[in-house]
């Protein structure tokens, strides 16, 4: 298989997968934002996220961003802005902010790093632990939410975030996004 | 935080997730099938794919099975069998086939592992590695995709899989199941 039609091909293999931007800033300040599908759901207690750094797929800033202030913000990609955090995947250099080179605004809550203005759902996240998978020398990055930005009416009477509403995007593959139509919540399993 | 509502909340915050049905067989024979929506795409080359196992979340005999007989199956769940899916997450003893209590299937290809017939995308996965995440008790399971089941109908002429099409879903949260609707796929980003 030609080396660009294998990556779209096995890519797009593990089903739809989240859609988030990173934000971090460095110790002169100058802010970041990646855009990273690879977020995933550790723990409640403690509430543990982590994100797998594949090689060149994240820049270096925002991993030297993270172990440097100790925390980042995760911000859910939303339907009206994927232009834009697409565009966060663009090569700038390390002096260049995302948030000036988009539509995209930073704001700040408890943490030194910057959220995404427009997103409806952002968390801020301690940074916790690396763990270095040698077998294509990716990363996987953890940390603990310790805030969370998110309005209200967006969270159901027993604690689960409607993400249709929130009009989270899901991505697929290198370059594809989707927004949800819900089928439903089905009652908890047990043994028939 | 009410510990029900935590998880709930919790679970969502990562976004939309992937909806996977991992099939694998014991020693004696017997077929088990869990639904699982921690995949992870971890590398195109090799074609590394990753699941989070999380303590209680899938039942010990699909790691045990993974481990004695080295292979799993990956099979994307679809929108039409999304019921059956969600019932996989029920506590069966070891004993008992998730294949027996549903309607689905199982079809074997190259691997000792069953595959689901009902799925339109599915994978034979040889077991690479275990990482454990002392933090909070879950396993990283990693393994490389050695064979995929697919009509050639659901892949683009880039080698990309068309999930909407191959009516793939995701899921959010504990038990909300989702189809996708495509915003369109984005040209590589570069520098303004």
């Amino acid at each position: 298989m030609e080396k660009r039609h294998r990556v779209h091909f096995i890519n797009s293999l593990s089903g739809y997968k989240s859609a988030n931007l990173i934000g971090t800033i460095d110790q002169e300040g100058v802010t970041n934002l990646s855009i990273v599908s690879s977020v995933i759901h550790l723990g409640a207690d403690p509430a543990l996220i982590a994100f797998v750094n594949r090689p060149h797929s994240v820049p270096r800033n925002t991993l030297d961003n993270i172990y440097t202030a100790g925390c980042f913000t995760i911000n859910h990609v939303g339907a009206a802005f994927v232009e834009d955090a697409h565009h966060t995947s663009a090569r700038y250099a390390a002096d260049i902010s995302e948030f000036d080179q988009t539509e995209l605004t930073a704001e700040y809550h408890s943490l030194i790093a910057p959220y995404v203005t427009q997103s409806n759902i952002k968390m801020g996240v301690e940074y916790r632990q690396r763990i270095d998978i040698e077998l294509n020398g990716t990363v996987l990055v953890i940390g603990e939410i310790v805030e969370v930005i998110v309005d209200e009416t967006l969270i159901e009477t027993d604690g689960k975030l409607n993400l249709v509403k929130a009009k989270t995007v899901a991505a697929s593959g290198l370059d594809e996004y989707h927004v949800g139509e819900s089928l439903g919540r089905l009652a908890y399993a047990k043994p028939k």
